[in-house]
């Protein structure tokens, strides 16, 4: 029997989901692309993501792999699993990728957005991705915070322990930096991978900084602590979007 | 008995509703508009719009004036109503104004975005926003077009009748252009008002230029014909959102 593998670069509305990963009786990410791979292939298929996102969490680019013995067209596939999955989920494109192809392992970065709505109003039109902040943030003084992340740190102090263990909590932040457009405030940040709830504790301590609450000097010894508990609040879900997942090299070599 | 006028500019999300005016037993913006008043004031107010959205219609600027008995603060009908206002209704700012201000004939234009999504794949995240158009639109061709909307003409063959016979069907337009964004295709209209659905009928007029169904001169000569029925289709109501109201006179001259 031959498998292909297959990786499928995946946008998501996360309002209504669980999460990412498969869970008993609630909607998830993960179920609702294997319940539209088996209805196209009538194979009962596994998938695995680059990113496992948190309940509420938004994907632009999140890649998924999975294997199959269908040899429908990649153009079948995205076709097919766009017309099973619901609207809030779409499959935007696909590629064949080879046996030794790790979805996770093989990614050299994720890169997320958080965005954050400063306004004294709430914005109906935005609610649903972003997170209002009424207070003014300084954003020249939280950019000067942000770089104290670059670099390859032991990011403990930003985790999230949700009764996991973490072996290795060093994690390398290639890049980290606010964008001001009108009233939305875009947290951009790349790293290798990330720790649990690891970007919205960061922004959540970004804000206390940009508030004028925290000094740069503190977050610094935030990070220098590698004590979890003192960074945060974890801030909502809504605001947080998976922009890409970044491969050594282009998915195209090996499309088909 | 002192009544004193208030304008409201308020921003919705057009979804979950049958537009702006109200109707028995539907969700209307005016309905909840009222509805909040009332429980901010224990009043019975009637509420004007200057642009009368239609069902699913989005505002990020919509202008909207009542008369009160109340002395609040503005600061506290602002809070008060984002307050008992649901999720998706929010008012932005409120100003006094003059008794011989009117909403709608002292507006001098109205400005509406529309949002086209141009990608073979539909988009969760932008999905209640735009609409979908897979084939390849050509902008340049769309904004030659568009050229010819400018200025005073009258616009009957972009009118859709709803029963209602129009008298004066000349508009001034004042802007009509398109922006690209990627995959986002924005057409940016001004105009001193609107004809029943039309910007919705020009812009599926100028999709069709765009797919090269359709040349320049037969657009020009649609809008010259003066008759319904050649323009359209009437694009779906989620890609359009009413921008601003513009007045003569900045509202902060007669603010308290």
């Amino acid at each position: 029997m031959v498998f292909t593998k297959i990786v499928l670069i995946v946008e998501y509305d996360g309002t209504g989901y669980h999460g990412f990963q498969l869970q008993a009786n609630m909607p998830t990410i993960q179920g609702e692309l294997e319940k539209a791979l088996w209805r196209l292939t009538q194979e009962r298929i596994r998938v695995t993501a680059a990113s496992r996102t948190d309940t509420g969490v938004h994907a632009k680019g999140q890649a998924v792999r999975f294997r199959t013995k269908s040899s429908l067209p990649l153009q079948t596939f995205i076709k097919g699993l766009n017309y099973y999955l619901p609207q809030d989920i779409a499959v935007k494109t696909a590629y064949r990728v080879g046996e030794s192809f790790n979805v996770r392992r093989s990614a050299l970065s994720r890169e997320y957005n958080y965005y954050i709505l400063n306004s004294l109003i709430r914005s109906p039109i935005r609610r649903g991705f972003s997170y209002l902040v009424a207070g003014h943030l300084d954003i020249g003084v939280m950019s000067e915070a942000c770089q104290a992340l670059i670099g390859e740190h032991d990011f403990t102090s930003f985790a999230s322990c949700i009764g996991v263990k973490i072996k290795n909590t060093l994690r390398t932040v290639y890049r980290a930096e606010f964008q001001k457009n009108g009233e939305l405030v875009i947290f951009n940040m790349v790293a290798n991978s990330f720790l649990p709830h690891q970007v919205r504790n960061t922004i959540g301590t970004l804000i206390r900084v940009g508030l004028g609450k925290m000094t740069v000097d503190e977050f610094c010894s935030i990070i220098e602590t590698k004590k979890p508990g003192l960074a945060g609040p974890t801030v909502p879900a809504r605001g947080l979007c998976l922009i890409r997942i970044d491969y050594p090299y282009p998915f195209e070599e090996e499309m088909q």
